[in-house]
């Protein structure tokens, strides 16, 4: 592939499964490819989604709120199994035309309302339920800023930094460096601004927290792409210590099993309807293991 | 550099310099180079930013509101020259630890309220002024889901297709390939989505238009990467209808010109201070060229 002599043609072209890991679902072309409708429950929000860290964002939300006491926050958790091109259907097309996960459909109001992109649902469910969002203007606008900072930042992360250190069909020098050098800067970001907030914005735990905590967090313990040394993450002692410290929450413990399906048997909840779930399915898991 | 033969160290180790155009603005490292403070104007907002896309969404937005006779959405727009490092100043890390273009101070209410990411600040005007957001619940949900889709979606776009086409050493044809058919399909997504609407989100003209359109539709009138031909633009024809429609704008034809330092002499407007501004300036800059 890659060679100071490559030079690219007037118009690009499509070479089917040039791709890497993944390859299989990455396609030019937006739109579904098979009919199939979403299924159901009875809960006032319904979602689509796998425990990816853009999945396990809303999760954990939703374990937060229903933490809190907020029945009204009860969700059904469906398995989108992204590797057999479940976001390919017509009816998760129908949700996110966008065709990632995570896709909820939020039941509770009149109208029926589709929600995409992790941010958004966030937002969605801090400000229905007015948690996780602080009310005054000022906090409101960290919130928002370091939010909008994890969407923006998080594909280098991700689609940057790994796929080409974990994914890609060859080790890329160039890439890979780029990439680690930016998400080790992001790091740094995060270091400086968690010297002096025990949370991302302050003393108040956020959806900036929980939108941050499943990408950054999951780098300081090792969970993704196995790059905790490559990019020395040990030395971001105050990500490390937040890091920890969101790992050891109830609801973020819950949030995590959610749409999982690698792992340990006990730590994966493929799908969740109610919050006994975590128990009896996990237990149903390793019986029929 | 990338061959098949590539083992990454244990630990990654910088090489300053090795990033092709931009190389001397990136860092492993986040915080303050230097001291100094930011200027700072009489008006309600100070603005911090280059016409890149995503320094042209906010003053857009700005433009539109005054368009509208909102007269407290004066604002003073100021220069970072991103390529002399104006973002590591220590009164600019102040406003924003990650050091990115645009970065806003609003000095509007009794609090001075410092505001970052180019979607955060969108935000934060559309409810300050409850303009170009939809108020009802499932106008506001789709404006946000769109708005945090062109978050996340263009970094692909810029910091994968637009570096590795336009801006590395060398063209490496693995992530050329990559960022290209991610980048189509993103503007599949947008094609779909536009055929059966005037704009993003139907016939309101909102953030997530104004979000997206400095990438996806500079894209397609080939000012972004010289790419129009490569990615076959002109065959995305919603897309097409609808970034030509909003190039029509007066706000918009006004908003691309502040802090825009290349390009025609007529098209710059290096500071912006006032609405006369767009007159003089440009005038004296013809006449001093």
């Amino acid at each position: 592939m890659a060679d100071s002599t490559y030079v690219p043609p007037k118009v690009w072209a499509w070479c089917p499964g040039n791709g890497g890991q993944f390859a299989n679902i990455n396609r030019p072309v937006a739109g579904s490819t098979h009919d199939r409708e979403l299924p159901q429950g009875k809960h006032p929000f319904q979602l689509y989604s796998l425990a990816t860290p853009n999945g396990v964002k809303v999760t954990i939300l939703f374990e937060e709120l229903l933490e809190l006491g907020i029945t009204e926050a009860e969700y059904d958790a469906y398995l989108i199994r992204i590797n057999e091109g479940d976001q390919f259907s017509s009816g998760f097309v129908h949700v996110n035309p966008n065709s990632k996960i995570p896709a909820l459909v939020d039941k509770s109001g009149e109208e029926e309302i589709c929600i995409f992109e992790s941010g958004s649902i966030l937002m969605h469910l801090a400000e229905k339920f007015g948690k996780f969002i602080p009310t005054d203007t000022k906090g409101r606008a960290d919130c928002l800023s370091w939010l909008f900072w994890q969407m923006g930042s998080a594909p280098y992360l991700g689609g940057g930094f790994g796929h080409f250190y974990a994914y890609a069909p060859e080790k890329f020098e160039y890439p890979i460096d780029r990439f680690a050098m930016e998400v080790k800067r992001q790091l740094d970001v995060l270091d400086r601004q968690l010297a002096n907030n025990r949370y991302i914005i302050g003393d108040e735990y956020t959806i900036a927290d929980i939108a941050i905590w499943p990408w950054y967090g999951a780098l300081v313990n090792g969970a993704l792409y196995e790059a905790a040394e490559f990019l020395d993450v040990d030395s971001y002692k105050h990500v490390v210590r937040w890091a920890q410290d969101i790992a050891n929450r109830p609801a973020v413990q819950r949030g995590r099993m959610v749409n999982r399906t690698w792992g340990e048997l006990t730590s994966q909840l493929h799908e969740r309807h109610a919050a006994s779930d975590f128990e009896t399915q996990t237990q149903d898991k390793l019986e029929s293991a």
